[in-house]
């Protein structure tokens, strides 16, 4: 600002001679141009930055960019070259208007549309002409009545029931706006045209080699699959949770300073995990929509299972709300003191690196298409709950008694029973010595509850000289409610992760993945690459 | 299938005869027609009730679908009326395809594409008509290449630019999708066609009288607005958030049985009533979107507050997650007997009662156009956490000792006097009752923190008889464990209730929202409809 008062009072006193505001105005006017071709500078220069990232991102996009340009200039064609135009005439225009409005990003939206276009045309075109065959009877007055009650109420109950027929809208959305248009345009102009079949069929022919350009690019030149982006997505989701896990188990344990400064950076890493997975469904559906049109396009077998991803997407949002919670225990209010955390840190976050390595795992299995290691998700898992059971039981102070607090961690010992028990009962045979510790707990905590009236005499006298240590922690107890709470929807995420292998194993069914095998692993590089974000491909247009 | 196998036989037996065969034929053709009009009776009367119902739901529908009709009549007029065909001529079918492609459901929709598609159309007419001025110039086959190149790469330009930045795609999309259309449109024909400026004159004033025609409709004759979809919606998902915590905490303290019976139904009523808000974030954006758009048309002071609307929407998201994880306590495998539960069931049920009144008294502030009544929202719930605190000190068997037990509940105790510091903070004067309880709260919770040194010799003394009491009850703590979640998650709720209750004050802030009048309540009659499902209106369509 100094700066600026004092240049200006430079070029007053400079100004001060003969042609003195003349002079002064020249120099502004340099100055201000000088500022605009800066800032044109800097605008173009970031624009152009921003566009090379977006290609770099996702280069599909610069071969779809290159694909509308040349079907455009293709179906122009029509009317640039002379015999073509010659036998198509203005109709022509049509396939120009065709090709702007079907071609989409991937090939299942492109089929979808252009599909609907041309079914809808088909339908619209042979009642259209229905309509003028009962209208061309009748005299010029009567005629125009009657076509425009026709038009009155064919608009009328199309608009009624496409627009709240959920089923209508999702599938054949705009095929009722072509059918509508088309419609309309034919029965209009038929009160002034005579040949209606003329128009009808030359439209048909238009619109049929703009959808067939349009089709050709999107299914034979560099093919770009909703199916694709609905597994990628898929796989993305499952890794963006596993992180968000992590960093959100890590940062409960972490230092305080270390948490203020990741506050202060918007969207910590926790968020940016299961931020796609929250407000997955509209894309998803959206992707699973153009995925069901697509034709089978890969050595895979059978049709893509796009149903089975929709169902393992509204798992994983299921699972992304736990994860939420557990991020909210970061963010409230009342917190466990840092010293009583620290007293569960390790097992915590190794049971963490177990769900986050089981749905690492899970991404893996989908991405390279085999079915998932049998064993890293039964016995590593329940060993981790093992582990937090035994750290709880290792604490006396903080839940009661020494002796008594083997019993106080039952819950957990009965969590990590179900994980077995629901492993075994799919997987047969798949570890004798998970079926071993899971008996062996469910053994102890049954001779436990029988046992215990007998026990409490012993217990009693044995726990006498420990109350002191009792009363010296009482508080640390109370403390430990939020911890409770923490540890809780830990092992909530640990049975949704049940529901999530379900639906992937589903999955790998359903869609023939090649049994796992432990060397592929070790063999495969895969090229590490960003996720591409889908949604900004895909996202739901309001307009065409 | 007996029947079918029986009336199957006596066919068969009657058609013994002489005629058997055709007789046999004819009866099962009589018997399939009957069979078929009998299905067409059910499925067109079932289709009738679908369609009334939807009518039911919201008139609004027919109302829109009436003016549709209406719109396309009028614009057919310019066909169908001889002076006005002969000034308008074939152009007029520019006007019919802009109603069928514009006029949407509310008036800010029709106004954000009626627009776009004007924008879109004098842009691409100003190109077109400088691209045919430079190609005039030159000769025949260098003027096609010339427009087939500009073609290629307008088209590449535009659909990489478009589809890949956010913020045109959102707000512009389809005056992109328009522009790249008329474009072509007239480019391509400009090279069979003399007077390129006849061209883009009619059908720039054929689009006018389209779009006039449809921004008559939406914006003057029962207009349908955005704003008011938003605004409902927002008092809707409060109410489905409020009954959603109310039903979840009555399920938890419930018998199994009832429980059981519940969950068949799949969609119980606790689901039913956060699911809206859960996938809220494309339908809140687009309301918001098309309601930016829409004029100033109330009596309420300065212009629409979308954008409080969408950070409303966006921390009912977040209040809705803790919700789910809330529900998750239901269904989780690991849970705390009932007949500990039962010992809670008063005050969670208050507590949650009291979230539920806050939450309704924030839909009816905001369906009311009224800020929120200051109290109702502080002592109330400050009350109902206290009640928790005290139950949680009344139970001294499951949280240790008697007398210590006052020191466990401090977690609640801190909250209930977060809240209330929280209320004052921002409502300065609001109740000294609260302050006092408050600073009551704290100095007590700080007294004890000091003195808890000298205090534990007298505990540890007057323990020493309880500690059979606490041995017996050594397992019900332990099994408090996932209790503890629960709690931990209402007190959660309430902390969140919090953020909500301040987006909404602002909300009422900006859209200046009358002062609350405790008589206004019990005046005004509300007429109770169903809310209607805003989703089914505004679906983002993926066609035009």
């Amino acid at each position: 600002m100094a700066t600026k008062v004092h240049v200006g009072m430079e070029t007053e006193m400079n100004g001060n001679g003969r042609n003195g505001v003349p002079e002064m105005v020249k120099n502004s006017w340099k100055k201000r141009l000088l500022d605009f071709s800066g800032k044109m500078k800097r605008f173009t220069g970031c624009l152009w930055r921003t566009i090379w990232k977006a290609g770099l991102e996702d280069p599909r996009r610069i071969i779809h960019a290159f694909k509308v340009g040349l079907c455009l200039t293709l179906v122009s064609l029509l009317y640039l070259i002379e015999p073509l135009f010659k036998s198509f005439g203005t109709s022509a225009i049509w396939a120009v208007m065709t090709v702007v409005v079907v071609l989409e990003f991937t090939a299942g939206a492109t089929l979808c549309k252009g599909l609907n276009r041309g079914l809808g045309t088909v339908l619209a075109g042979s009642l259209a002409f229905l309509i003028n065959y009962i209208a061309t009877r009748s005299e010029s007055v009567v005629r125009a009545v009657f076509i425009g009650a026709a038009v009155f109420l064919i608009g009328k109950n199309c608009s009624y029931i496409h627009r709240f027929f959920p089923y209508i809208k999702k599938n054949y959305d705009y095929g009722v706006v072509i059918f509508l248009l088309t419609f309309n345009l034919i029965t209009v102009s038929s009160y002034r045209v005579e040949n209606v079949l003329k128009i009808v069929h030359d439209r048909f022919y238009a619109i049929s080699i703009g959808c067939a350009i349009c089709l050709f690019m999107s299914l034979l030149v560099f093919p770009i699959w909703s199916g694709e982006d609905l597994h990628n997505s898929t796989v993305g989701k499952l890794e963006g949770l596993a992180k968000s896990i992590e960093a959100c188990v890590n940062e409960y344990f972490n230092d305080p300073e270390i948490k203020e400064n990741q506050d202060k950076s918007s969207e910590g890493p926790i968020y940016k995990g299961y931020k796609a997975v929250l407000d997955s469904k509209s894309i998803d559906e959206t992707l699973a929509l153009y995925a069901s049109w697509e034709p089978r396009h890969s050595r895979h077998c059978y049709r893509f299972p796009w149903q089975q991803y929709v169902k393992v997407g509204a798992v994983l949002r299921q699972f992304g709300y736990t994860v939420v919670a557990l991020h909210g225990c970061l963010q409230t209010e009342i917190q466990t003191p840092r010293s009583v955390r620290a007293r569960f840190k390790d097992p915590c976050i190794r049971l963490a690196g177990e769900v986050t390595k089981a749905l690492m795992e899970l991404a893996n299995s989908i991405r390279r298409r085999r079915h998932c290691s049998p064993e890293i998700l039964s016995d590593h898992l329940h060993e981790a709950l093992q582990d937090l059971d035994t750290a709880i039981k290792s604490q006396p102070r903080l839940f009661l008694g020494s002796k008594k607090s083997q019993t106080t961690s039952n819950m957990l010992a009965l969590a990590a029973a179900h994980v077995a028990r629901y492993k075994q009962e799919k997987d047969h045979g798949v570890s004798l010595a998970s079926v071993k510790t899971e008996s062996s707990a469910f053994l102890e905590w049954k001779r436990k509850r029988v046992g215990r009236e007998e026990a409490k005499e012993n217990e009693r006298k044995a726990l006498r000289p420990q109350l002191s240590k009792i009363a010296i922690t009482s508080l640390e107890f109370s403390e430990a409610l939020p911890f409770a709470a923490f540890a809780s929807l830990l092992v909530e995420i640990v049975a949704r992760l049940d529901h999530v292998i379900e639906e992937v194993e589903e999955l790998g069914r359903i869609a023939c993945y090649k049994e796992f095998n432990p060397d592929d692993d070790d063999i495969s590089v895969t090229c590490k690459r960003p996720p591409v974000d889908v949604t900004k491909n895909q996202l739901p247009s309001h307009a065409f």
